[in-house]
């Protein structure tokens, strides 16, 4: 089989650069060009040294037109509102595209327009983009020319949460989420807020009642509820490189044990190959999923209150980005859905 | 003045040994004796070196009598069950005890024995316990000869919400507590849970639903409202040495402004030496703190859900053990409140 | 062709994990026990959650004996002094062994007993022993049926110094070696000086002048020089997962210009497929080797004194522990040298 | 007594923070100007939210003329090349400057303006200043109106091998100093070299060969021996906020024991009140002084190859900066030495 010719557009962020990392030994994927807005022209080992004697290849400034015609697949990885305005009709007539950026994931434009504050440019083909959370769009993936990848927090957040939504055993309007990210997160912006000193030693909510992730994760969770849910969100800055833990906290809607939510659970994950439902009284911590494409779930009955705490980990530069783009490749090209992404966690 | 005379018991844990540091530079402390059960007889320097050439004085076994009769406080931090064993009325006769521990913060023994899982020893001498939180209950520390020193999670959690349960403004079936801790309070127990490669580059969730400071917060917001207050409370282990980080969720009662609840607290914290009320849209994090008796406590209001995010962050030895204890010892011996503890928070 | 049946023993340490880890996902290796002192009879999945729903199989108790019956080859990850007790002239007429402890790396037994303080249980059996450094004994090792893992900080050493000692560049009597280490480097056990509060926020130096690996460099290099080979080493432990960084020292025995060391390296590593020499004013940073079998080598001539300053980096469990065993294997059962240990280094 | 009215040039770095922190603690110092060049008319307490309700004033704008003539003193705390242009003889005669830069460390203005690649602007007073290392320039300091504060890694490698410079005890030509540093020593400057996600994690020397901080060792030791010192010097970056080690390798001019160094190393720092000499296998580490202004120092003989191995460890911030300035400044105005810097080390 001819391999998938792929580019990637913003290949030296985070995100790009755990791209560069996966497809490279992708068994199916050729990467044929690397573009990136501040290297163009600068070999990639000279901006990610560990690169050095794999990729030295010069970066591509960032034009999507001719890419698209050597490409069979663009990987988008840029800050928001850059996507809409480079994908185009005419540009998914040639090729398909993974937007790992925002542009593409809230369907309702004035919901995208109230949070990110800026104009949508590319009202025209949002119909046709469909959200990668291939645990629960896998056929919807399958058919599309434009998959918006799912956030790190969200992924983490929706898919810890789905299964008690869609089964209507928690109460929608008690949704409370308390997520915990490393610092990868936040990319390779030089900014004083991801200075080590800064960082180091400390934790810190942000973005708390207006982040982001908030608009994306209730679109997700209202379709699995068929009514509308609103919740609250809040990120957390952890001292360490990569990791996502989404706690989740719900009222339940009336008695449940362990294993009645362990019932739902394996219902809609038993057969996942990259969600691991984890044993009674064992949580996920983000040391045993890192640098792996695997989801852990687990959660705990507080009976004294009758609620859940459901909690998932991710890493969130894999599941919670390149990774779960390419299983999302992998979907679009009838590739097996794991393949190079079914590497085992890296510990210590 | 003379000076306090000073025994410390259990002087060998890092609450311990930060009590040794701020005492040691307490103008009218005097250390008379560093117990503990481990390494009595050895030099207090050779099992904490940063002590060389300050304190190198060979640490006492951990006998309650003999101490009681030279000491004027005796400052406790054992693991839980033992303070309760050692403690008698005759030694409260005899000087004041400060109890860093879990055995005399909870006047309702049943709560106590369901939770920690062994008998209590001191019910007698229990009703005596003052609870230290010092902005709380300032005029009973003065009175008592035995203060219950707060938990680390607890000081944090309840300092945050006192004010939002005393004045009604939070609904008390709705309060979510979601806490995270440096490696400190762990403790320096040697075990698997605790070392370097297991814990860094991680971040989990333990005692999920079963944590020993859940009932504690419950008890003493329940004096707040009045009624009795159910909880959820999750505690997390953060990779940094130092620093508790609380948000608290709750429901509002009504809407409320920030500016609302920005009256509220200062109405109960305006004159605090040790709390700070940040301005709006700014947020407690640990590193402002680290290594002083300040507790920092900012709050949102998410209207979308009607809900407050009340977050407060200390320094889990400071605040959290040792700088709270001296603070209570400074009310109960009529000194200046923050004689010793004014330490300017240590940053980076 | 048929797979190479694999069996670890010692493998629930950090380095046993990373065989499994890497084997797991080797083309021509079968994993057919895991055996663990500590952990027999427990599923690995439960020692390390990483491998929920990966590896579940049970561990097996440390019997060599069954093991060679059934394996074609077996890793030992053992404290120094069990290698040369189990490992015996008839299993390795069984099968091949590769022990990545320290019992075979030294050929001078009065040196192994002298800095070991044990009397070497394996003599018999010495002399088979190769010195798996790939990139220097390669043709011995595709002969033997017993291979000595080089350790951590000698594999960087050893390969950063060779050359300049093989080719008479630097004065013997003026090598030092001042190498860091992540905390991985201790292994798992459960001590205060691997406590996280510990390590975190230090670095300090061990086994000064004292340290195991002294010897196994010297010998080494001993060969490389034809002459006896005496250094100063020197241990340190930074506070991070994985990584050695090996600055070494030496007065040059001529003028040498960058370029001239450049043209020895090149040398000596121009066609190594898993060493990088980096370009002028470039040095090894761990951060480009971390979870990859890499070793990185850079150097700088300081004019002023004479002196070359050449600095190597590795990935301890990798480079310098499970990934050159496997780069042994490879060699040993004539499959490409880097079959199964080509991954890219995983930043950030 | 009146107290002593301080200016402090550059208070929003790290090394002018801790000088606010320890001088707002100082008995007798009194601040009376926060000067920052990028933050002039803002609030002290906005830029290290640690101050707040603390030192809430707004920043002055850094004009030294109207800062001279009401301060009794003035820290300086300024990126190379400024201070030299900034202080004139006759700032000097209205009152005392303490600069904690490069400017005037070096007399010998030719191998200044080598390694510092700029003119000096300041040599007409570059003769009256004194090298502010208290312990070996006490009487000097006393009677200066300039005092040069020491570099961070020159103050440790200094302090560790004078005793043995000066006693004759070490080769000069032999001398190397491996060196390592927490980030805080990089400063709060915004570069991508500064990122949590690229620092944490890793290990690497810089400024290879071409420190700064390498002629400032060498000028000082040279006043040690009488003659000219070369030597080689490599600082290191370490993913932890504070602390420097200096690991000091020399060649022995004869046979020395332990106890001889420690007979030297006595008779020099035996009644220093900020030196603490370590015992026979004991060696400094970072943690032992963190957060205070003492210099740990321990050795070893390596007596197969005749060198000794002197390691030191300082705060970089404290001794390395901001605290050694106040025991200049204490030196300079007949305070005791240790006034306002006698802190136990804080741990953990």
């Amino acid at each position: 089989m001819e391999k998938i010719k792929v580019g990637i557009i913003g290949a030296t962020g985070y995100a790009g650069e755990e791209l560069v990392r996966l497809l490279y030994q992708h068994p199916q994927a050729q990467l044929v060009s690397l573009a990136s807005h501040s290297y163009a022209g600068q070999p990639y080992s000279g901006i990610y040294p560990n690169y050095r004697e794999i990729q030295d290849v010069l970066c591509d400034p960032e034009d999507i037109e001719p890419l698209a015609e050597k490409a069979d697949v663009i990987f988008l990885a840029l800050p928001h509102g850059l996507a809409s305005s480079k994908v185009t009709a005419q540009i998914l007539e040639q090729c398909k595209v993974i937007d790992l950026g925002a542009d593409f994931r809230l369907q309702d434009v004035s919901v995208y327009e109230k949070w990110y504050k800026v104009p949508h440019e590319g009202k025209e083909i949002l119909p046709q983009a469909v959200y990668g959370l291939c645990e629960w769009n896998r056929d919807a993936i399958r058919k599309t020319s434009l998959v918006a990848n799912p956030g790190c927090y969200t992924t983490c957040s929706i898919l810890t949460l789905s299964p008690l939504v869609a089964e209507g055993a928690i109460q929608l309007d008690s949704i409370i989420i308390d997520a915990k990210s490393g610092v990868s997160g936040a990319g390779r912006s030089v900014k004083l807020d991801n200075h080590f000193a800064e960082v180091n030693e400390s934790i810190k909510a942000y973005g708390v009642g207006t982040h982001r992730h908030t608009p994306e994760i209730e679109e997700q969770l209202s379709y699995r509820a068929g009514v509308p849910v609103y919740l609250t969100f809040t990120p957390h800055l952890v001292p360490m490189q990569r990791g996502i833990l989404a706690v989740c906290y719900a009222t339940l809607t009336e008695k449940y044990s362990w294993e009645d939510l362990h019932t739902i659970y394996e219902e809609y994950y038993g057969k996942e190959r990259f969600i691991r439902l984890l044993p009674q009284n064992t949580y996920p911590e983000t040391r045993w999923v890192k640098g792996s494409n695997y989801c852990d779930i687990g959660w705990k009955i507080d009976e004294r209150t009758n609620r859940v705490i459901a909690i998932g980990a991710i890493d969130n530069l894999v599941k919670g980005a390149a990774g779960q783009a390419i299983q999302n490749m992998n979907l679009m090209f009838d590739l097996p859905e794991d393949m190079g992404i079914g590497q085992v966690p890296m510990f210590p």
